[in-house]
């Protein structure tokens, strides 16, 4: 199915459920290019005079560019100087130490967030760690406690999984009611990479963890001293303990030299600048786990520990950033976004583009992995009406995104985390996109 | 089997064929804590005095880190100053626009290079492009000519897919017998991505390609004006325009904005800066084919198009500038490397630790995609003693990677592209590690 799943993405753009769409659609891009030219992907186009120009050499050609040793590490393009992180006065109340970054979302394509826009949430600054003073301290209910350098840590066999990292509070910027206008400041608390590391079981069963231990203390070594609790079976499970991100060392905001990466689990318990775990009969009840990151329910009454990141979707083409511009009555468009989950693998996901009366399962693009993200896909021929586009995605635990009015039946209205209802777009007939929340 | 690779890779690092071993050790890796700890993936360790006060706040936790918004798009840790690409005086002649910077192989883990790291290679320096001044022509054989804008190009739908590219000039640099004794003046004209663009075929059944198209013209507009010659055959298959490269805009040393992507194929074909598609009926035989990138035989002929990047492995763990430092006898280790073929898959990957007398098929782990890197992994204990290890990758269209002896023989002793021999490491008695070449 790797290779399946490879091909499947090629042109399989359409619905499974609406056959007949699906069938038309498919025959239009792969096999019919006269159906696809009265389709209007793009429509005819005249060359024009300075069009012809184009076989002639272009102004940046006409000199030799930069030299190829001028950035020995590379940077973008100085016209991409607007694809960056941001930071919002209303989530951080002029407070930049112990706030977040926000990724660009509507500037990205594919499963993988470079690590430069990678997203970033820090409770007392990004620590600055010299590796060579590096120390990693395994104690506790363990039969071999031992403190590593981190040349010791990487002797371990390393793995390389592709996952996300969300913050528990993405999304809860205006989940009741339209506050941004804008994809980065609504979703963008959340950042997909490839992560390089050791699997936290081939430390345990190398240093012998004793059957007593049931649970692990994770504290970072920033200003915050961040502290989690984890249950030993996650610790057990798919747990890492990571040093590479998307080939290289982590960045210093993710944690350099190491973190723990709890796959699909809040995004603060995957704890930065990691110094010490510790196992334990009983959690810890730190102020990270009692204060803050605890899941209001409706009846006002928290829930300490609640791990994983719930089923979710989001429509990230079109968005506010990205509108649909100069699109013509009967142009085919395609709408797409991410889909993911930190419970298992998404199965499906549906659109809806009247607000939620007709849905249509549309077809997943590229790989398919568990707690990753994962793109989803589906064209249209712009009618030049206006619409409510909405997705919601269902995963293999069997978990499915909940309406808001869903929601707040389940968890009230005065939480901020773990907020994932259905929420969409309203495209306007001239293509201009704005945010608006969906009852029902 | 996307999940049953991505299960896989967990520990199951051992041979297929040499089931003793591979059941002695996944036994011992999976299941058994005190057989691990017997076999000292790490030695135990005794709590130092400074160790101690890792429970203390450390001295970079004392004051508050960077402000979450110092770096709007981020950038490594001052520490890892080191891993940057590097040029050669022996590869460039002192000209550093028509010349390649070689990616940090050795810094690498996963199959993702990121963004500041992937490997450059330009014939006229690195342009920059305006991409609103950015035009694409699409002429030729083809029924409705058109100049795209790269909002226009951006309207097709999209797909992200992994691929290496690889110059075919990689590995030339002492083939015939140690030149440098270094992983990244090696191997480094090669790095791995996550694309983001078009199908060409997506575009040319749109735009509707004549019957009596046969050969397809990429031109570049930088101050080289690259031009390559590409058969139909691979235009219509997995060929790409893209433009975006792991999740954001490509880098100008990359093609800003827009690039040619011919999946496994030379990395010159994959014109940067792309102006222009013109469809014939014959070849243009442009400078770039026939001054350079030819492949000689060994009866001192030349092969005028030759395309796809052959089978190859390379053992990036342990290298020159990756020793084994610190082992003592009994430790057991991992040996790790890239396997890549522009013909296919991998299916499997043979490591010799005694110069190719013996060899051992070893596992390969992570994702495993067509025309990516995908990564191999074999633990041995560590005997202190000196030995030459070596990989060799087969791939699914039946290719191997050949000796350098039997290389020869095919390809004669002049020519520097293509050459894809079995190349490995001696690994002396104190860990260190040299360039050595195995004839057989």
């Amino acid at each position: 199915m790797t290779k399946a799943n490879v091909d499947s993405l090629d042109l399989s753009l359409q619905s499974k459920k609406d056959n007949t769409r699906r069938n038309f659609f498919r025959k239009t891009v792969l096999y019919s290019a006269s159906a696809l030219a009265c389709a209007n992907i793009l429509r005819p186009v005249k060359l024009k005079a300075d069009d012809l120009a184009i076989t002639e050499q272009a102004k940046w050609g006409i000199k030799l560019g930069d030299k190829v040793d001028k950035y020995p590490y590379g940077i973008p393009s100085p016209y991409e100087h607007n694809n960056i992180r941001r930071v919002h006065d209303l989530l951080s109340s002029g407070d930049r130490y112990a706030t977040v970054s926000m990724s660009p979302l509507h500037e990205q394509e594919g499963i993988i967030t470079p690590n430069g826009l990678f997203f970033s949430r820090s409770h007392g600054g990004t620590a600055h760690i010299d590796p060579s003073k590096y120390r990693l301290m395994i104690h506790g209910l363990v039969k071999k406690p031992l403190v590593l350098t981190l040349d010791e840590l990487k002797r371990y066999p390393s793995e390389s999984k592709i996952y996300f990292i969300e913050c528990p509070a993405n999304g809860s910027t205006g989940w009741r009611g339209p506050q941004f206008n804008n994809l980065q400041f609504i979703k963008g608390m959340m950042s997909c990479a490839e992560w390089t590391g050791v699997r936290l079981k081939t430390i345990l069963d190398d240093l012998g963890l004793k059957a007593s231990a049931k649970w692990m203390l994770a504290e970072g070594s920033d200003n915050s001293e961040m502290a989690r609790t984890i249950p030993i079976e996650k610790a057990l499970d798919d747990a890492m303990i990571v040093w590479g991100q998307n080939g290289e060392a982590l960045r210093p905001e993710q944690g350099y030299p190491v973190r723990l990466l709890l796959p699909g689990w809040e995004g603060n318990l995957n704890v930065k600048w990691l110094k010490r775990l510790e196992f334990s009969k009983k959690p810890w009840h730190s102020k990270e786990e009692t204060s803050k990151y605890t899941m209001l329910q409706a009846n006002g009454k928290g829930i300490n520990f609640f791990w994983p990141m719930e089923v979710n979707s989001i429509i990230t083409s079109p968005c506010p950033e990205k509108p649909w511009k100069n699109l013509k009555k009967g142009d085919l468009v395609e709408i797409s976004g991410i889909a993911w989950s930190g419970r298992g693998t998404i199965k499906a996901v549906d659109i809806s583009l009247d607000g939620g009366k007709n849905w249509t399962e549309v077809s997943l693009k590229g790989l398919v992995l568990p707690k990753a993200w994962t793109r989803f896909s589906y064209i249209i021929k712009w009618d030049a009406k206006e619409k409510i586009i909405i997705s919601r995605a269902i995963d293999d635990s069997g978990h499915i995104q909940p309406s808001i009015d869903k929601l707040i039946q389940n968890v009230g209205v005065e939480g901020i985390y773990h907020r994932n209802p259905i929420v969409g777009w309203q495209v306007k007939s001239n293509g201009e996109v704005n945010n608006v929340h969906i009852r029902s």
